[in-house]
């Protein structure tokens, strides 16, 4: 999950509301004078941040204890509202814990035993001398490590941490948090068994080599957080070396997820996804796939931009994804930025940075526009700075609706690969995916605020992995 | 886990015993007739194997449907009990199957969330935009991986299945329930998250780029089943490399339950260590270690053998780890072979194949010899063949007492090695541990059956895990 920074243009306001993520828990001691507890309370909502659980931990005759949760907007506003909180007459604040960080603690996965090894006869079935069986079994027959061993519900989620979230080059070991978090979410919503491959290697040779060596025991290799471009390189010759399906999540998922959202979005304002004229600022990993998806779905007046300005047929010095998606997209040959591109424009797709997009340039977008700034965690534009020829807003945030987030497709798409056997992906398989999902949607009916499903929506996993596998039933050679 | 097969000598009889890693279960539908069941269960007692329950499926008027379950003593033997049961007048088989190959259907461990995301409020802490604050942290501060993921915990189980149990060279995917097996013992035993990274890497340089690469993500790397000699420089290279510890179970994880064995063993026979004259059979990659640690703990007088017979200083083409044996052991330089190497030995050490060992050679060696026959599943002797002048007789194998099973070191090794943060493995923690697991069986007084605990005794791993944390303690800058 990359977001492609292209710098461009002024910064407006970032204006954030306050999130679980920002979770503190205040450990307070107050006075019992009437009044000590509204006194906190309010000075905490004065200094921005919401209240959320306010517990006793312990009383005595003029003192009690309470943890009080408070959501704050991020790491420095956490900062100000402990301070302001500290002033507070008949406070006492004992300790401060942060939710994200204690729920961290330890890790967020672990690797588990199906059944108990509990008794030698157990022991001798599991380990040696009943696994050599098994073994023997798969070493005459090798289709048979497809039964009997893990590989064909597991996944290696791969990365280098060259593009960590929209934090840029963090190495492996920082990025290893979110290849967890994604470990969970694949079991959680998919029940497949994922495990975090943080690699210390920076070439594409080297990642190469590593996902071809680590295959023979999973089933599937989400790329992950990867830098473009050299994640286009990389995903293309591993997935050409190796015999299981190649997935990398930044692309394809998030392109999906926005195909989904936009069918839906063009059902809401009328529109057939042939006559909008997309404006797409970031054109990095993301991007490059979401323009891909969108031209095969039947998209037709695309302008990708970034920070040299609209891309097109003329211009010079592309590395040769910018330069497919030059010859491909811009049909009129616009040459300009993105706040000209922006003009008359119906669609505005963001994967690029925060607050790159000013309200006023929006403002000259058609009316009943659409705009998808997916840029994470902060947004090219704030929701709420957004005027109202839009209509349809989407975010990647999990605080606002219409997020269009790629945990709608990865857990069912993988689970399509898994359970057909893939031993590739095909670019069939992305659109049959995301028109399934719109189709969740569609089911219950389109509206501005609802225009792609929740990722806790129970139809979304069984959908997308149906639409992979059927892609898989008319292809059994991939 | 490796047998190291060193061909020499006859193959006397093997005997092996049912056992329950060739468990069948038979659905067997029986007339009702006095007599059917019991002409069954004898034929399949005649035909060798052990019966276990006995169930009742259904009941018609003058039918009976039951599950037997039957112990077996491998592959053949079972497909025989089965023609005989069939031939059983008033029976009829309906299903056979097979208890190791049920048991391993679909793999033995999973990955699992350590806490549920059920709400978007615990999504936006686990994954994005909760996360980006871990990965921030981390990224600032890198020693803050160890609190807040999965890497203090957890071990990467690599190999390239060039030697996987003593099967031989089966490749990395027929390696695979090796690996989940040994991922099973590590969260069984000792609450450690392993995960098998089985590798399509035959070459030294290879295992050990990707040894490298993967390691950020890792909080230690055991390596299993890689031949020799191959298996040393790995170790030795990766180690260098990295700055987490590494250990290879086959070598060092044997040799130390084998000194911890030897240890206790030298007691019931009331000998120093220094005294014993000790015959080792089989100098692969387990050979070699228990040479290691044998002479670090004070052995003085070991013969080495392998094909060509023992090692002694003056031999040539040797490989840098049999030249290093062979000028560090049999200090009266005995030339000879395995039968003549046991002559007045006190000690046999088997780490080779089966049967290599005659049972007249083992009666010329001393009154209240010890023998190790290690080789699995089949020992190099068969533990009914040997004759009366051994006193202390240990094995592989989890049907008789005295199991020399490397499961005894590994998961409280790591455990040490992980809760000090270790940098690398000491030959000192592998000596204290094995000193610490023959301890435990001290605390008891060690018998002729009881040189070695019970892998599911309580006291092993927290015994095993202080022994490598006190060296690692004694030595912070490993």
């Amino acid at each position: 999950m990359t977001a492609i920074a292209t710098p461009a243009g002024p910064a407006p306001l970032a204006v954030a509301t306050p999130s679980a993520a920002y979770t503190l828990t205040l450990r307070v001691q107050l006075t019992t004078d009437p009044g000590t507890l509204g006194r906190l309370t309010s000075t905490i909502g004065t200094a921005g941040a919401n209240i959320g659980a306010v517990d006793v931990v312990s009383r005595a005759t003029h003192l009690i204890v309470r943890d009080i949760q408070v959501f704050c907007r991020g790491e420095k506003h956490g900062e100000d509202v402990v301070a302001a909180a500290r002033k507070v007459a008949g406070v006492t604040i004992q300790s401060v814990t942060d939710r994200t960080f204690d729920l961290h603690k330890g890790g967020k996965i672990e690797v588990t035993p199906r059944f108990d090894v509990g008794s030698r006869e157990e022991l001798s079935i599991a380990y040696t001398p009943g696994v050599g069986r098994i073994c023997t079994a798969i070493a005459k027959d090798p289709e048979l490590v497809w039964d009997y061993t893990i590989k064909a519900n597991s996944v290696a989620v791969l990365t280098d941490g060259s593009a960590v979230l929209g934090l840029g080059d963090l190495g492996p070991q920082a990025a290893l948090p979110v290849m967890e978090g994604k470990a969970m979410l694949f079991k959680q919503f998919a029940g497949i068994d994922a495990y975090p491959i943080c690699a210390d290697a920076r070439g594409v040779d080297e990642l190469v080599a590593l996902g071809t060596m680590i295959a023979p025991g999973f089933g599937g290799i989400n790329l992950e957080d990867i830098a473009a471009p050299r994640c286009f390189e990389i995903e293309r010759r591993l997935q050409d070396a190796v015999d299981i399906p190649v997935f990398h999540d930044d692309q394809h998922g998030t392109a999906t997820v926005v195909l989904a959202a936009l069918i839906n979005a063009a059902t809401v304002v009328g529109r057939p996804l042939e006559g909008l004229r997309v404006v797409l600022l970031g054109v990095g990993a993301a991007g490059v796939a979401i323009t891909k998806i969108l031209l095969d779905a039947g998209v037709q007046n695309l302008i990708a931009v970034d920070k040299e300005g609209a891309l097109h047929s003329r211009m010079a010095n592309l590395d040769p994804e910018r330069r497919w998606v030059a010859e491909h997209t811009n049909p009129e040959g616009f040459t300009g930025d993105i706040e000209q591109a922006l003009r008359g424009a119906d669609v505005f797709i963001g994967v690029s940075g925060p607050n790159l997009v000013h309200p006023d340039w929006v403002r000259m977008m058609n009316k009943n526009a659409i705009v998808f700034a997916m840029a994470n965690p902060v947004p090219e534009i704030m929701r709420e700075a957004i005027p109202d020829n839009v209509l349809v807003i989407g975010t990647g945030r999990s605080d606002y609706p219409n997020q269009i987030n790629n945990t709608l497709i990865f857990p069912g798409f993988f689970r399509g690969l898994l359970d057909s056997r893939a031993t590739k992906v095909l670019p069939g398989m992305r659109v049959a995916a995301a028109r399934a999902l719109a189709e969740v949607v569609a089911q219950d009916g389109a509206t501005e605020d609802y225009v792609v499903p929740s990722v806790f929506d129970p139809r979304v996993v069984p959908a997308v992995a149906a639409a992979v596998r059927a892609v898989a039933a008319e292809n059994p050679t991939a």
